[in-house]
């Protein structure tokens, strides 16, 4: 397939299935929707929803060229159970979830692995739903795509075809090596978030008392509960690694206070420093 | 005093006291200035710099209607001791660090109290020294102000309109307070940013493998480790307590998602993401 494709059907109207939708509009493509919230999204009246085919099952969305299930990783595992016996007629079927190994080995046992390819559009936000929804949103955005071991070398190349037409760059990788990569490079940042502004709120502080540092860092902490709870869950083993060094690094920071050396813990901040410097100047290279 | 001051002592030309420095001399001001790297500081050439009389010892710059320390915390205990004898001139004498109780108090006992104003530019940066500071870096900020048991009325105006002068809002606070209230709004974020920058680096992650969201939780890891390791130090009873509710937080987390309730790790990150909303919801009060 080198054009547009005809039909593409999308579970879960959030923040990406929302802003995949409006691109694929856009192009003329032809779009049917399940949400599990659609009475109160059609209660709406939004414009942008009528150029979409709003159905009242996620089977109804599924009889497409291209299925996407657009929803927190562990309902993403429900509904590919659901759907797959229904999946007749889409030759690409995609998730967009932050982790990759148990929906794509799902794919596998239920028999759909040929035509199987998870997606990880790193495009996410501290808003979220609908609502947070635009065009656009995927320009520039790293998408991870991550293949099951029978997923046909054409539906690998239909999805890459599908994530650059939005504007994305894609990158292939196995869906393990990507879950304990994430680990690091997003889930634990978002952790770390989320217990800073636990923290802050203990201590009674608001958001506004913070100075650009703090209100960076406590950003993503207003991100969507319900899908940052599922994605942790759903990498548990490697969360406990990531979240072991976090707080080894911050006990060994404590403990270099209280032996009161100084220049122990400038050493310690130094180390990060280091980090940060190496990546400033591969960032500025020619 | 009603017009800007004739001339102001500065010792230390970092990001903070480099900006105030150009601040002032845009403005007319007479500016001397020591720096520990003046020789390098010279050999640079900068044209800023020539508006500024360089002085060769700490002692030379003290002399002056307004003297500024603006170094790192410890050193700057040190600096004041070496230069209080001396300063017998100067109306008003202030600092920068971000904390405020020793050298508060430290004023007190060398008897210069009545002079004295702690002050915290909430204006700090990833950036630093000399080469960081801009001019109008202090439009804008907030200033906190802390001045001795002491401080004669007279001399804590003088403060406000100062800081007024380059841009900045003033706020007058306890020096304990404000130290307290520093370990959780500042003190705390910026440690747990190096400690993740530490954790991904333990991790073979680079800053070019993050979201958005994971680059602005690091940013700050790129500050001055001298600056940093000083202030976690003199503020090290309130540190080991904002410390130890981040890693409590964590650990908790850690204990929900191996306790495998999803509605548990959901309600962990609810907690810190209510907190984000108020704030929000507050700033788009009319």
């Amino acid at each position: 397939m080198t054009t547009d494709p005809e039909s593409v059907g999308i579970i879960g109207l959030g923040l990406i299935g929302g802003s995949v939708a409006r691109d694929l509009v856009a192009r003329q493509v032809t779009v049917t929707a399940y949400d599990r919230d659609v009475e109160r999204l059609r209660a709406l009246g939004d414009a942008d929803l009528r150029g979409i085919t709003l159905t009242s099952s996620p089977r109804d969305a599924a009889n497409a060229d291209v299925l996407m299930i657009a929803v927190p990783v562990t309902e993403a595992l429900d509904v590919l159970k659901t759907v797959a016996p229904h999946v007749t007629r889409a030759r690409l079927i995609m998730d967009v979830g932050s982790t990759k190994r148990s929906i794509v080995s799902l794919a596998e046992s239920l028999g759909i692995g040929a035509r199987f390819v998870g997606g990880h559009p790193m495009a996410g936000d501290h808003h979220f739903a609908w609502s947070a929804s635009r065009r656009d949103l995927f320009v520039g955005a790293p998408v991870y795509l991550c293949p099951a071991a029978t997923t046909a070398p054409d539906a690998i190349a239909h999805a890459r075809r599908f994530w650059e037409m939005l504007g994305a760059s894609t990158t292939t990788m196995d869906a393990a090596e990507h879950d304990e990569r994430l680990a690091w490079t997003s889930h634990l940042p978002h952790a770390v978030a989320a217990a800073l502004a636990q923290s802050l709120n203990s201590a009674g502080v608001s958001r506004a008392e913070l100075g650009p540092g703090g209100r960076d860092m406590t950003r993503v902490a207003g991100s969507s509960p319900d899908m940052w709870a599922q994605i942790w869950m759903d990498n548990a083993a490697h969360m406990a690694e990531s979240l072991d060094a976090m707080e080894g690094r911050l006990r060994e920071l404590r403990d270099r206070i209280q032996r009161g050396n100084v220049e122990a813990v400038r050493e310690w901040f130094e180390d990060g420093r280091r980090w940060f410097e190496r990546s400033e100047r591969l960032r500025e290279r020619p």
